[in-house]
């Protein structure tokens, strides 16, 4: 079950909730794929405006959405900030290795095309 | 360079060219993710009419050209059969162990949900 108890609390999938499809596709967005290679490196959460992204705030609030209904983020409010963190020990449950797989890929690729 | 001579002969991309978001949108459709479980587990080539997918034919044709234009998979023309492989020496050389982290993952999601 998802759970939300008050507006200021975002829907999130349980664990179990979580779908390999919906991974690989929150995934397949170059700009969603760099949200998460840069909470990776920061190794703990971030706010949204932490992120320099190249697209408009209404786009950026989409991937961020993306991202926590696919079960890749959790997004919390701390006070008026939202903040995202990975939900790396879910992923890790469910698909042991994968994340780490494609972080990696991604890292390749990046130092490939000069990203 | 994408390479095709002939009609018969069908677009591929070079192996530089294949993308790592690309790929992940590839996997993340159920039907695509199927028809390269079934490939894995296969070995070899199969031909598209090996597939008994809950698709119609037109829809048969669209996932196995993503697949084949992300650089999933290759097609080629048997006599009058078009024969599926994966790309996984591509894709491996690309992607370290990426891909066989997916195809766990799709396997354990598919034990967890019996699918």
């Amino acid at each position: 079950m998802s759970t939300a108890t008050s507006k200021r609390e975002l829907d999130h999938p349980a664990r179990e909730e979580i779908r390999l499809e919906t991974v690989l596709h929150a995934l397949s967005d170059p700009v969603r794929m760099r949200v998460v290679r840069e909470l990776a490196a920061a190794e703990g959460e971030l706010s949204c405006s932490d992120f320099d992204l190249p697209v408009t705030k209404s786009t950026t609030t989409h991937h961020f959405r993306v991202l926590r209904e696919s079960g890749v983020i959790r997004q919390v409010y701390r006070g008026t900030a939202k903040m995202n963190g990975l939900r790396r020990t879910d992923l890790e449950e469910l698909f042991p290795g994968l994340f780490d797989r494609i972080l990696e890929a991604a890292g390749l690729q990046g130092a490939r095309l000069g990203g």
